[in-house]
């Protein structure tokens, strides 16, 4: 049985909504029946067409997708809606998608401004619908076995993070041109207060937090604009304390010019350290005192359930980007199929970014832009 | 519009089935209608419903496929037969099946004999219908890549070939234990005349003939049954001879203990060299004599048409095994589709292996197989 | 003619005296003649014997070398004296040296203080001997390139820096035992006052200054006693702005477990960007908006006077610490024969570190300490 | 206590030579005091002037050397003689003065023909003086540690090896040029009958042996002349047995463009595998069925003792090329040293190479040349 998918967002020339479809179709949990693929009913119907989806079920806006599939009958109507438009239009279709009892997955960050965050918060708690954050990075195999190793203390009491997410593409005014994607995410209009922090440091903070369990409560961050002209940040660094006193190095940065999305992390206990990055995704390096480093690989016979549930293939078989996607998708639908057949998913399917990782990824940015503009050098993390 | 798609094999604990699976959703050109995912008419049905494909459209032979599925109205009939049977069970269904008017995507090597291999290359060739041998590897962007820059000359004339396929899953005699994969490819009954030259060696001399487009004249091959107990060649290597008289050293094992996956090749030409391993798939390095060795890119704007065709995501988000196969399946999918329209594919779309590749490999086969056996040095390469 | 060279510190079990002594006899311009290998008269004659010097050169004191010698006639007498003493052993040797006419090379950083960094750099300055610092890592010749790419234009304005000198011997509470390097690096009588940010935290301030030519004007220090009972922090980040704008994060750490010495640099300009790390110290990566990521290598013929100057064999024979270190000594080297011809040594030879690299380490010392205590987030770098 | 070092070969403009001469320096064990560094009597006074040695032991020949040494006082008198001149001027200085009473280190290949090798060997065992010949590779301590992990049993029996050395600096016909290394080593009167198996296959050859312990009985060569007009093999295969049965691929090429040194080899038994190569000397690879690869590194304390006996530095500061050959030096020095105390050197300080070496390693020419011209796929490995 598939879960009838709908999509706010992600027409023609989209990036994230390809992306979201492609994860979507990876496992076969899901089928495309219905979308708002653009605020232009026009567009909306051509992307609809295109992507084999019945042509009145290609909507004008995503309060008519809700309000008429609300009046299909049960067994035809959307279940989960994916909603992958830009951040100043998270909040309204999540909210009403779940109070009108769909399920939502929903692109990061997660809204627009801290305050919404926390709004969709009680909305989240209200509904008896789920809801999944695509945090890809949690997604990886070996970011989870990351987890699992600080879990169940390989790694002793943590003591030092590095993360980082270089890239270089925005190391122009590429938003002088007529580059999409570089227009909306450096327009404070519908990215936010943040660019470069909320683009792609939500990523790093949230991997930061998700492998080691911890939370942060101290950030002191600088934050630049490089490029002349440019209107929100492309360029950042954040140090940060974690609850137990850790010390943490975040840098994220899109004028590093030549560099992709090598999002990398380090994590550093008393007993042992592990490094990962998206480039070798496959790889989880572990490194002792005194014994040699390890190279854990996904599809091995001696990773934990969390890394092997989030693989297909044998070992040296490489999964990727969308594979890390496409568990977001999986898990999701592994847990409210489970909650259709009224039993509890497994720990490793209930494994995906929610609400809670939102909320806290929106207090990051707010947090960091405040940090950024203060004199003094710690400001205590508020969410 | 979707292409309708059926299944010979690949039923529950199949591990290729499943990937060609995948492959076909990625890229959303097929709809999976019907199979015969088992010789067990039972377990046939029970993984059809598993698949959420009709209960009448799971078959319990190849046969009984072919002939219901053709009394079916055209327009929801199969199209497209994917067989990914053992290698003693493609001919059957792949004559059957193009001789009854379907599509047809086969798992690799092509037959259990080169005698069936030159029998399928007629039926092809009478056939209208389109024909693809799942040799993934050639389906990786840069792969192609590399295959282009031979084509327009940047490498100069190829003097030089290493290409290696180690892995080390049966370094020890799992045959003997329940292990379904490991019995079947050491069984000369399932497999042929060759087991780890048949199951990965041809991949390493596709991957040489692809890039380097030329044919293989001569050869010298030391194979070797290092488990105790194993009836077919589980490591070996080959001396070849290019028909331009380049120089090839392709190795394959199964007993390299502690290597996963990892396909490797090198290419010389009197200008330039190129390196492509699938651990770091994303990745071609390209080496001059004098200038610094280029560390060439999936996703970024300076590859050809051939490897962007087959990219989907932005440079740094890494694709792999699955997208590479997913490739074929797409490249297959536009130029039946382009047929449909009465138009042409690109030749993008259009590079996808076929029965030619097939018979190579086939001939491949038989050629090492006899050369491991013979005392003279070098035997000449005959189809 | 070989340059007669004296030692003070570096007895039997000392680390880097020996690396010093190795780094002396490579290119063949030193011979050792006389030391004060150690404050007890006896050691510093048994250390003497072993290194194969005259029993009567082998002094109890470095006051009492610097006597002696100067005593003995001009063509006997040590001419150049390395001090590898620990911190607070370094000023007066040097000064005295110094002022009695003998050139100087000295472990870094300079002094135990700011204050004393600032005497010896009058010091310096009224003598007519030249003074060296062992910055080993601006030794390497991909580190030479990489300020060459930057002097040259290549990679435009620079941006941004990312420096890193990730260790983790210090990860537990060595100093508690009988580990001699760990008692004085972690003893704030000996080393100052600070640990990992002078022991390496200043090799990355001077990497990043020497690659990029610009000087730190602001900083913003994080600094951490990680390890119980320790005095001396072992764990640092410092954000920092060089005097074009350009921001950098300089991480420095001692308790990152299971890192050796792996010291790294990434430089981002307008143009391009480049990036070096000493495990692999024979590559420096160059990388662009554009074009493929070049991996610029020792010993090719395209790099630059500078590198090539500091490497002895051709392309593919790796040369590591221990070389880099000896391209101080011999650049050293050069320059005094050349003045004691009357020549100006070339540009290359001249280009080793001195009391001015020093004088900046030891400010960047007081410097991110007194930042690290500070309330206020930036605080202005002063010399 | 230096040992008196004399060298034949060398001069000016000489690469191996001064590579030598850097080697016999590192460890302090020698001291230059004489030569024999041109057969041209002034060039060789001028290269031991700059060399720093006295007027009158700068020889214009090695009769000459030998002759003048032996009529010194013993305690001034050469006592160990380094020949590094071409391939067709090694036996004549090595017999002599073996005959004469000086130790010797030689560079490889041994001997211009296996007729002198077997000679050699004769006058080796008649004299009581050490030979040493200088197949850098097995000085490098991942080296020797990949060797140890074979002798204890780590990776079971040998099953399979691949050793490779790539070389692209004769790609074009630089000897057409004044490329003095290009024109002696493919010049059939100056590097015997083989070229590049002559030049680099010897040390891919003697690594195998080294690292198993085992010995080669049977090979099958694939020898190539790709540059025209070239005299000698510039690039070639060999299929290998070795005496337990496992199969060897080595190849070894001059024309793979682009590529610097790297020579690699990787082991397998049906325990574990283990992998090292030149571009990351200080790492060695073990791999496992069921465990994640471990990276062994120098320098590390887990490492066994003839690993750490060579070398200096502590993990993390890389050692390279240079300090591999000095190893060979050292190790020689160690032996030498302890037979003149009348005591026996340390298991580790014996294992340098000796004429068992050079005789295998001519007798791989001889027979690879022959395997190289038969028609007959096994050729049996003689010496």
């Amino acid at each position: 049985m598939k879960l009838r998918l709908g999509m706010v967002g992600g027409g023609q020339g989209a990036f994230i909504g390809a992306v979201h479809r492609i994860a979507a179709r990876i496992d076969d949990d899901y089928e495309l029946v219905c979308g708002a693929f653009s605020s232009n009913a026009e567009k909306s119907k051509a992307s609809g067409i295109a992507l084999g989806i019945a042509a009145d079920r290609a909507y004008g806006s995503y309060e008519e997708l809700i309000e008429k599939e609300k009046q299909l009958p049960e067994d035809q109507r959307v279940q989960v809606i994916s909603i992958v438009t830009p951040n100043h239009a998270h909040f309204g279709p999540t909210k009403m998608a779940l109070e009108n009892g769909f399920h939502v997955i929903l692109d990061k960050p997660m809204t627009f401004s801290l305050e919404e965050a926390k709004e969709l918060e009680k909305v989240v708690a209200a509904s008896d619908k789920l809801f999944c954050l695509t945090h890809t990075y949690t997604g990886y195999p070996m970011v989870k076995e990351a987890r699992q190793l600080v879990r169940t203390g390989k790694l002793g009491t943590i003591r030092k993070v590095y993360v980082e997410y270089p890239q270089g593409w925005l190391s122009s005014f590429l938003e002088g041109g007529d580059n999409k994607q570089a227009s909306w995410r450096t327009d404070p209009g519908k990215s936010g207060i943040a660019g470069c922090m909320g683009d792609i440091g939500t990523h790093a903070f949230n991997l930061c937090e998700y492998i080691t369990g911890l939370e942060t409560t101290q950030i002191c961050a600088d934050l630049n604009i490089v490029v002349e002209g440019r209107k929100l940040d492309d360029d950042g660094s954040v140090l940060m304390k974690l609850n137990n006193g850790a010390s943490v190095v975040l840098t994220a940065s899109q004028i590093a010019i030549g560099e992709e999305n090598n999002v990398k992390i380090r994590v550093y206990g008393d007993k042992a350290g592990l490094e990962w990055e998206q480039w070798d995704a496959n790889t989880l390096k572990v490194k002792y005192a005194d014994k040699p480093t390890e190279i854990w690989r996904t599809g091995a016979g001696y990773v934990s359930s969390f890394a092997s549930h989030n693989t297909r293939t044998p070992g040296g078989h490489p999964e990727g980007y969308l594979e890390a996607f496409a568990n977001l998708y999986h898990n999701f639908a592994l847990t409210i199929k489970a909650g259709l057949e009224g039993k509890e998913a497994s720990e490793e399917a209930q494994d995906f970014p929610g609400v809670k990782e939102g909320l806290r990824g929106m207090a990051f940015i707010e947090n960091v832009i405040a940090s950024g503009k203060s004199d003094v050098k710690w400001t205590k993390f508020t969410v």
